[in-house]
């Protein structure tokens, strides 16, 4: 049985519990959050596992527990400074750290995709990155936008541009547009566009469910590896990155 | 035989000489541009139309010439300001005008549709625009994006966001992207997003063929009228509007 | 306290229960299904709308009940056969129906407006169905399709094609197309495609919720009006058709 | 300066000939259609390379004037039967053939990356294709689509279906779906679904000229080659396949 402590306990953390509870070998002993379980050093139970789909504020306190413990970590939070995603990379000095801005398998090839797009492509075409969510999410870009972005331009080598109004000649740019409407999960397009032909790869999420499955994938994964830092490319095709 | 004096030589106007060549009633008998005649007044030829895709900056040239001589004009310039507006208004109380920012059957329409749309749902569903042009277009949004802004919401209901980055938390708000890659002629959707549903109207332009069609079109209407502001409805669906 | 009998217990009956569960002025007084109540002839407590969201074969049924008891009734079961139309249209003589094959916000506009297109586009643009359901569905196309394919050719002046392969030179028809993938929840375009460019209008349904919330709209209505077959339209837009 | 034999004279073959004459290394020394020069032999100019965008009647043709010439040949035409491709094979043992569905840098790219997804995904997702062309487009599924079929189900080891109509439920298959509609230039989408999510790739032509600057950097490339049958990945990647 293995015991996952969830830290967070908004849509996603509840998504988590909720199938956990309908999952045999995995349990959920313990819930962080403000009204609940305050740190994971209250936590009574023995901890398997911890599962993070909180506020980057919490990344020290749960890495700090981690490490005392030695026990692995799925961070699913996004929004974290470069700081905290140093501290990030140094915790997987110590314990076995799965961090990704999204969790499903979709998003997972997608990402793959669009960075041997780029290499073959960026010569000739335009990249754009479109991204869709509910009026409910408070920042932009996504986390996984951003993670795209980084597929497509891992060298930063073209400016961003988060919008264009008035005078908006195009330059050695990548344009990232954050739509926001209605109750969408997500979606996320790459365009690359060059003369007289573009070619589009499009992720839709309709549910968040899939996240939550690809945490406790990523949470069962991490289990059965020594210290390190891994994506969900690892987790789905394990040994091939 | 009706005579075109076409403002304006770049692509649009070069369009617009090449569908007038091969049509048999109508004949090009001047072009104004830097590179040519330079004005209206050193036109010899007899007028009966003038159709300009030059830039605000000729309008008043165009106005005074127009009213002075009796002549309708197509207005397919886009870019004016509050002011030429205005003049525009006033100049269509002497001649015909025909004025539009998109002189597409499919445009015109979906422009209607949209207007029907946003009152219909405007209530329990956000509107936001997405446009997509070539990577040499200067300014940002379309003039298209602008009239179906218009569109939906004509009272000026809504504050306008033309791209999120950061805290972006949605307000009363409706949001529009100008993505600019390749040699796309132009796209525009406009996206409608309740709850669980979505509603999406998009056109694609793949020449610009069809607004050098479309103003001829409009160049055949406006020499019927007596004087008045029109636009491509007028045009296209006569008397309806 | 609205007195609801329910006939058809699969996924979008049970969706129904559960939006009259948390709703208080309405509750749901009976199921009719194989596995519980056999017959609406069954039931005891005071009906005042029957919702069904079972299966063609039920109609008389519930027919020859609402008509001896004088109860009105909503029909979300699509399916039927020409016979069982004129069978619907004769009841709705005797109380009040509503009838539709999407009970949707989103494909009630969606149908009025592409209706609207066709008459204004249908001479110069070809007109395309898409429609993209889940992999379970068992019949193609759905019945917002179909309802889709009236709203754009109500005369029946085209042929329909539902596929092509190996020679298929397009004559004057339109053809609807069903995608089957995933858990697609449903997803329909109308494409009208000119020269040089084209209109597309999609609803994509994220989850089947809608569904059932226009239904128990349409229950409400139903039980002000005299007599007569309403669809959509007349419940959401009241008095406008 | 390379010698081009343009066999087949329609609208590619027209669009061959515009790009060859704006290009400076390159000519047209011979154009073979019904209504010009009707075969091979009957050229009197020195042949360098052959590129056909014809019709599969002309192969054995081509063919048997290129082994006894020994010239490399670009075939662009589609349709052919099993034996006819058998033959393709057979005349790559003598000399350079590019053979190829489309020329566009775009699909060549899409055709290796869903190959890949499907690779990745199809345990999971459901796979349809979903190709756009023109009304005038006699046959279905276009020749891209085929050979994105065969990368995505390299085994047939799913049954096609093109077209659902009636009873549907789907198995273990691959819908192909032809739209037909205006003059769009060509549109494929590769859709793979799974459970609440969904991965698209699609490929947008705007004009055909694409195809025709890739004919003629194929020629280019099969020049330089030993005799061996390429592809578009050879052309373009040239060395990594």
């Amino acid at each position: 049985m293995l015991g996952v402590a969830l830290v967070g306990y908004g849509k996603m953390g509840r998504q988590v519990e909720a199938k956990i509870k309908e999952t045999k070998d995995i349990e959920c002993v313990a819930i962080v959050s403000p009204s609940r379980t305050k740190t994971l050093d209250e936590v009574r139970a023995e901890i398997d596992v911890i599962i993070d789909f909180s506020h980057p504020d919490n990344l020290v306190m749960i890495g700090e527990y981690a490490k005392k413990h030695n026990i692995p970590i799925v961070i699913a939070t996004t929004g974290y400074e470069q700081a905290q995603i140093d501290y990030i990379n140094e915790l997987a000095g110590s314990v076995p750290v799965v961090y990704a801005a999204n969790f499903s398998l979709g998003v997972t090839v997608m990402t793959r995709v669009v960075s041997q797009l780029a290499e073959l492509l960026a010569s000739d075409f335009d990249i754009e990155i479109i991204e869709t969510h509910h009026n409910q999410k408070l920042d932009a870009p996504s986390g996984t936008a951003k993670m795209l972005l980084e597929a497509v331009d891992p060298a930063e080598e073209y400016s961003r541009v988060y919008g264009r109004k008035g005078d908006c000649k195009r330059k050695k740019e990548i344009g990232i547009h954050a739509i926001r409407a209605g109750n969408i999960a997500g979606k996320h397009t790459v365009l690359f566009a060059g003369e007289d032909e573009t070619l589009e790869i499009t992720h839709t999420a309709t549910s968040k469910q899939i996240f939550a499955n690809g945490a406790i994938k990523a949470a069962r994964y991490a289990v059965t590896r020594p210290p390190g830092l891994y994506n969900m490319n690892h987790v789905l095709f394990k040994g091939e990155e």
